[in-house]
């Protein structure tokens, strides 16, 4: 499994509405997302609407290239792009990993 | 187990040497860490200094403070120190946990 860490902005005044929409992942998105490789997948938030993925995936290119066949996540990314900062495209686009520096099992 | 994020400032400009001293993380460090319950412990970083850590653990503050116990600890995090910025302490108390807002197993 590889680690994957990424870093979005969601715009500080509708956080809370990001927050609350994720409360409630539509049950057919979150069957996509297992059913595309994604494990163990959580996001974060600091008060000011910097957001943090992680997730675990046998590979994130093959993960993500299959959840852009689902009809589910077009229709989640396009209800999601509203509440980012700086990103031109969908949000899942803008999931630009990080670099793992270090790793304790 | 809890989830845990947080995310620090290290100086760009010694962010190669930041990068260098965690592929070599002493062992007894490695193994304080293991036996104060943190688990699945990632650091990722972005090109400019952000540092974002990811780990497990039953409880967050029991894992910190078994670390604060350790010897090896006090020894590492003064040498890490010089490599963050905005932190007056030392960096192992800058690591403010993140809010969880979406978890997929």
């Amino acid at each position: 499994m590889r680690r994957v860490c990424f870093v979005l902005k969601v715009r500080e005044e509708r956080l809370a509405e990001y927050r609350r929409r994720h409360a409630e992942v539509w049950p057919e998105m979150r069957r996509a997302l297992s059913e595309s490789g994604w494990h163990n997948y959580s996001l974060f938030c600091d008060e000011r609407g910097m957001v943090v993925g992680y997730l675990e995936t046998e590979d994130f290119d093959a993960a993500r290239a299959a959840m852009d066949k689902t009809e589910v996540n077009a229709r989640w990314q396009a209800e999601m792009a509203p509440f980012f900062e700086g990103l031109d495209g969908r949000p899942d686009e803008g999931m630009i990993p990080l670099t793992e520096l270090f790793h304790l099992p």
